[in-house]
């Protein structure tokens, strides 16, 4: 890899310490930069540069947002008896896409891991609980991945949770929709027996 | 798509337009990029902006070059005998990677197709002839790829060499190493057969 000129070298490890961008792509990408109008370059730089300087967390929910207080924060038709706790904020993202969910949101920016040194100061359950001080909020649905950091996470804060008594839920484990039964793996299969729900009688 | 921030939508757009980036790639690149350090961010566009600033294409061989003569075609150690034509600046990495070839190359920056409406003008063929002035050059050899444009392109160039009474040459045809048998095409193995190398005898 050490063959080509530098400034191409340099944008080539650029790409390549991006997630999942591997040498071959990154080489790919920074060729078609270079191969590129200059304007277009620009613009990407640009997007780049626009992008660190405009966006920042909300200061209530932890989303990303560009101004201190996110739209769903901010937004008065928003449910804000029910709060869902989510790792990042594309899991935020991914929840709006439903155009199911009403309540407002809370992203942790992380889940506990010893093994990643990311513990309770590392994630924003201070912040969680600030937020039940006033008595607004009836019901927190803990959104985090079914990972084993997921469900630490969300046993530890569902055990913080005891003493406000008000509901606290979890997403529901079961088979995926298209899902094929005999791929699906033991785990899943063993959640999705515990999980069945009537539909015929009681 | 449309529930990003506009910073956030404009960085994924730009990823998206990158060559084999698709939505999900370019959302996840993107939120690497705001999660990232200011000054990671600020290397990356810097990288973007030097590499359209830096790298122009050299007057002799058309590959990509930080001077005006490329380090290939200003070393006077290169055989100066041999010119290898190739599509683009990627191929001659691949070359200079092998590290067995000491010639000099021809970059066209194209290869003829009538479909993307690129014809003679618009590949560095005139260029090519005007490199063959003096009477250094003794063998072309056409490595463009086997494809249907890569072949028409050698085709048409082999033609136009021919009042040059030069040897003119193309890369070898056949079963890639490690290929099995049973996997090959019927025009690769066809050509296999044809190119077929006594190994003993005659």
């Amino acid at each position: 890899m050490a063959d080509y000129i530098l400034p191409l070298q340099r944008l080539i490890e650029q790409f390549r310490s991006l997630p999942g961008i591997g040498g071959k792509t990154a080489v790919r990408l920074a060729f078609s930069i270079v191969e590129e109008s200059e304007e277009r370059a620009e613009a990407f730089a640009e997007a780049i540069l626009a992008a660190k300087r405009e966006i920042c967390t909300c200061e209530i929910c932890g989303n990303l947002s560009t101004s201190s207080v996110c739209p769903i924060c901010d937004d008065a038709e928003r449910d804000r008896s029910i709060i869902c706790v989510v790792e990042d904020a594309r899991d935020v993202m991914a929840f709006e896409r439903l155009r199911d969910f009403r309540g407002l949101y809370h992203v942790l920016g992380g889940l506990l891991s010893p093994m990643k040194g990311i513990g309770v100061e590392n994630i924003r359950v201070r912040e969680l609980l600030e937020r039940l001080k006033n008595d607004e909020v009836k019901e927190i649905l803990i959104a985090t991945g079914a990972t084993v950091e997921g469900e630490t996470t969300a046993t530890y804060i569902a055990r913080l949770l005891e003493p406000f008594g008000i509901s606290v839920t979890r997403l529901a484990y079961g088979l995926p929709v298209g899902g094929d039964l005999e791929y699906a793996d033991e785990i899943t299969l063993h959640r999705a027996l515990e999980g069945r729900q009537t539909i015929l009688g009681e």
